[in-house]
Order: structure tokens, then C-alpha cells, then sequence
């Protein structure tokens, strides 16, 4: 099942994607994806409702991100082998962990905004999971359970706020726009195998990562059981794994966003996701303009 | 105005303390005191309301945070001259920014959970601003129209996690009950001069931290102008404006909290916090049991 959500911002609907790539729309059916929906009472539910009956959607509407009022956003750094190596850095003995700011969080289509000031916009294709049930202590063996599905993350980073503005790396994660989310949330039944799915991002064409899940350091079991010994995990949550080689960081020399660049990015079984790079515009004050 | 949230866990009603410091239910006229219910309208609307027609609340309710449904939760490291020069640091040169997962989040007299494998659990009084409306590229002198109140916060923080884990800060920080916020939101009229307020914690009644706001290096209004240079601030968003001086972490030997130990803690005009410090007795895993 792939479920997601459309429309223009603050009207999204519920929605799913039939076998056809058709967008059903399941507004009839919920009043919209939020944390409280994401439980496999519901998931059983929708599996034998009879899709076809649904209203098909027309046209390209926006997509959202694919669950509506994520409460935190946990990503993991380093965690991929030969990211680490490329990077000429040690494979860490356990996860990095960070929080962005759920306000970053966009979909899977909306532009990214380069903040004022920035001039080290970077890109990290993600493969993200959306936690279904409150997680605390989990088993290794049962992590998979907590799981609603999983999702494609473009975890931004602006490098300079991140690493040279003084200490956390809380400046450069979580800037407005720069979680873009989506475009679906996938359940695990439509995966063969989580370990091994090719992950790759293009900017303007060209293909800059390009790798593949079964090089992370933590699996998906591993990193549901880890957080949760630090904290209890909510139907909603997302914890971003890590990004395989290719951000502009390393490249040399290092190459960051410009103004009207595109990305575009995705997992094998999970979609893809394009954004343009536009300026910052808000007001010196914003209120309603920046609210989304 | 003090604004306070009282009751049994997810059976909060929202209230107030009036002058003669007995809680006031304010459930006929507002469902909840939420992110969208902190503007001035409501808050002007609500400061002529005729306080002593509310029903008085009998007994000694428990207290919950003030707001319910904070989005983000952004802490300030290192920003007390006394409590950097006492740790033989330097005064940062910019504010040190890191976030707390709201789900760490508790009212200002729950209990303190020791998670499992913790040895070194650490307290921080800190001065706390609850964000009354969107914010972004702020002014400092501006600064002040975009703050609800402020409230007193215990930054509870696991050292070993914190620093000794790998990476960055969020193991230590976002564990469960490590957020405890209140037990009011006052706003800034009752207030004589925010930078002058006496800000202190006793552990098992000795005073071990004693200090002054005066003595923070960025201020109220300068974090908030910082802080939305890099992020949108909402309604309901706290930023936690770090400690001054008498952590356990900063004594010789270091000295952490234990089963047992209590804790009072609280900011002139903002009132007290008081938390018993007990174990981890979550099952291996949680759902019902965890959840709040």
C-alpha cells in the first residue's frame, strides 16, 4: 500500500496509489494520514477496501508530505560504510543521532528555500521510516512491528550553519523547507527486501549519489531498537538513516545548491522526489506569509 | 496572566492563577490551552475576563505543561558567563543551539525517570520562552511581540549519553519525563525586568544552583531574533535559555541524580517545579503502558 497525501497546503486530502499509478482519493474514507491513523487496525482496514470504488483523481496535484503533524524527526548520521570511507572518516561504533526541526518539513515537490546568508546548501538523499506504534525498548526482532512504512527524505543541510556556526548541528538541519518528505509512505509488504534498495539523487541530470541500502552501518531494525533506548518513539515519527556517497560537500571542490537548480531523488519501491532551489523571499516579519 | 494546565494525564483542563493564587478553570470558555490559543487577541480577551466568575478549583490538582501540543523544543547551550567560566569555557561567541524531543516533555511536578542503563542523570533550571506567534528573520528589537510568557524548564540531561555516546547531544537530552515545563505560562506585564529574574534549584533542599539571569550572554529578545534567522518559530514552541552554574556534572566528584532524590526548582514570578526521581519500570515494550 502506498498512501499519501495531495493538494494545495493546509487542504491536503488523504489519498492512495492504486496499481495503475492512479491517485485514489480516501477523503470519504478518513479525514486525513496523522500520527493516531497510522495503525494496523486501520492499515488492515484499507488493505481489503476495494480501491477501484475509490474516486481517482485527476490531473497532477501537489503531494504533501505523506503524513500530516510528524512530532519529531530524528536522523542518523554517517551511516553509510562507503560514505564513511569517501569521506576519509571512521565507520562509527554506534549511530550518530540528530533532530530536525519538524517545521523543515515539506513535500515531496515543494521548492527548497536557500535561507538568508547561506551559501552551503547541500543535499542528502534518505531513506526514512515512519515509526506506527509507540516504540520504547524494542527488541532488534520486533523492531519491524513499529513501522508503518517507509518513505524518501531529502535531509538539506546548509554546511556552514551546520559544522562552523558553533556547536550542535541543529542550524544547518532544520532550516525552513529542508525535510522534504514523501512522495509516499510505503508499507513493508510492497518491499522485497529493505537491505538492498538502490537509493541515488541527480542535480539538474546528473546523477551525484547513487548507492544502495545494504551499505548502511545500522539497519532499520537496528536504529528502531537503538533510538528507542533513548526515547520512546510515536505513531508519525521519522527517523532519516543516513545518506549513501555524492553530497556536495565531498566533492572537490565542494559544490553546493544555486538558485534554480533541481534535484531529483529516490529509492527503488519508494517513488521519487524533485525540488527546485529558489531564494529566500519572506518578509523582514513574517506571520501568515511563512505559516504554512 | 498566569496561564496553567491541570488535571489527570490526557484529561488536562486548562486554568489560571489569580491573585490570591487559587486555580481558576477556564474550560467553559477555552477547550484547551494549545499553540493556536497563544495570540493577543485571545490573550487581551482573556485579561479583562471577570477572574473571579470562574470556578475556583478545589484541592491540589496535579499540574501539566502550560501549552499542550509543543511543536519543537530548541535549548541554548553555555549561556550563563558565570556557569562557562566555572566550567573553564569559553563564552560562546554565538548562541549553541540544540533541540529536546517533545516527547520528553512533562508538567512541572511529574516524576523524573532514570532510563535504563543511566548513571549519570544531571539537573538545569532554565529560564523558558513559550513563542506566542509565527516567527521569522525577527528583529531583536521586535523581538518581545512574538513571546506568549515564560515559564520555568528543567533540562534534564543523561551526561554519558549526552557526551560520551558518539555524536551529537540528543541521546541525553530527549528521554522521556527529561522535559519538565511549568507549572505556569506567565506573560511578560508580570514581569518587572526579565533580566534580573533570581533562577535556582535545590536537590533534596540544598541549593545548588543560585543564579541571575542578568548573567546570561544572549538574552531573551537577541536568542529569539538568532533563533528564527535559521528556523520559523510557531506558537507554542519553547526555547530553553540554558543554566547557570551548580550542575552535577560541574562538581567535585560529579554528583547525579539517584532513586530517591527530589528536586525544586524555579525563576522569580515564574514559580516552583518539584520532581521525585524514580526508575524505569516500562515493560520491554511499551505501547499503552508508554504512552501519555
Amino acid at each position: 500500500m502506498k498512501l499519501l497525501r495531495y493538494g494545495d497546503r493546509r487542504h491536503e486530502k488523504p489519498g492512495l496509489l492504486d496499481q495503475d499509478n492512479n491517485i485514489r482519493d480516501l477523503s470519504e474514507v478518513v479525514d486525513d494520514i496523522t500520527p493516531a491513523f497510522l495503525n494496523s487496525k486501520n492499515f488492515s482496514w484499507l488493505k481489503t477496501a476495494e480501491v477501484s470504488g475509490l474516486p481517482m483523481v485527476p490531473g497532477q496535484p501537489r503531494l504533501a508530505p505523506p503524513v500530516a503533524g510528524v512530532g519529531k524527526m530524528i536522523c542518523v548520521g554517517l551511516n553509510y560504510r562507503d560514505h564513511a570511507q569517501e569521506s576519509g572518516m571512521d565507520v562509527p561504533q554506534e549511530p550518530i543521532l540528530f533532530m530536525k526541526a519538524t517545521t523543515a518539513i515539506v513535500g515531496p515537490g515543494d521548492d527548497v528555500v536557500i535561507p538568508r546568508n547561506a551559501h552551503k546548501v547541500d543535499w542528502e538523499v534518505e531513506l526514512g521510516i515512519v515509526i506506527g506504534k509507540t516504540a520504547k525498548y524494542v527488541p532488534e526482532a520486533r523492531a519491524l512491528d513499529y513501522i508503518a512504512g517507509l518513505t524518501v527524505v531529502n535531509d538539506i543541510s546548509e554546511r556552514e550553519f551546520q559544522l562552523e556556526r558553533g556547536g550542535q548541528w541543529v542550524k544547518g538541519k532544520g532550516c525552513d523547507t529542508f525535510g522534504p518528505i514523501g512522495p509516499y509512505l510505503v508499507t513493508l509488504d510492497e518491499l522485497n527486501d529493505i537491505n538492498a534498495l538502490p537509493i541515488w539523487l541527480e542535480l539538474n541530470g546528473e546523477r551525484v549519489q547513487d548507492g544502495n541500502t545494504r551499505t548502511m552501518v545500522f539497519d532499520v531494525p537496528y536504529l528502531v531498537h537503538y533510538i528507542s533506548q533513548f526515547m520512546r518513539l510515536e505513531p508519525g515519527d521519522i527517523i532519516s538513516t543516513g545518506t549513501p556517497p555524492g553530497v556536495g560537500l565531498g566533492m572537490t571542490p565542494p559544490r553546493f545548491l544555486q538558485v534554480g537548480d533541481v534535484m531529483r531523488l529516490g529509492i527503488q519501491g519508494l517513488g521519487v522526489q524533485r525540488q527546485c532551489v529558489v531564494a529566500e523571499v519572506s518578509a523582514d516579519i513574517g506571520e501568515e506569509e511563512v505559516a504554512r
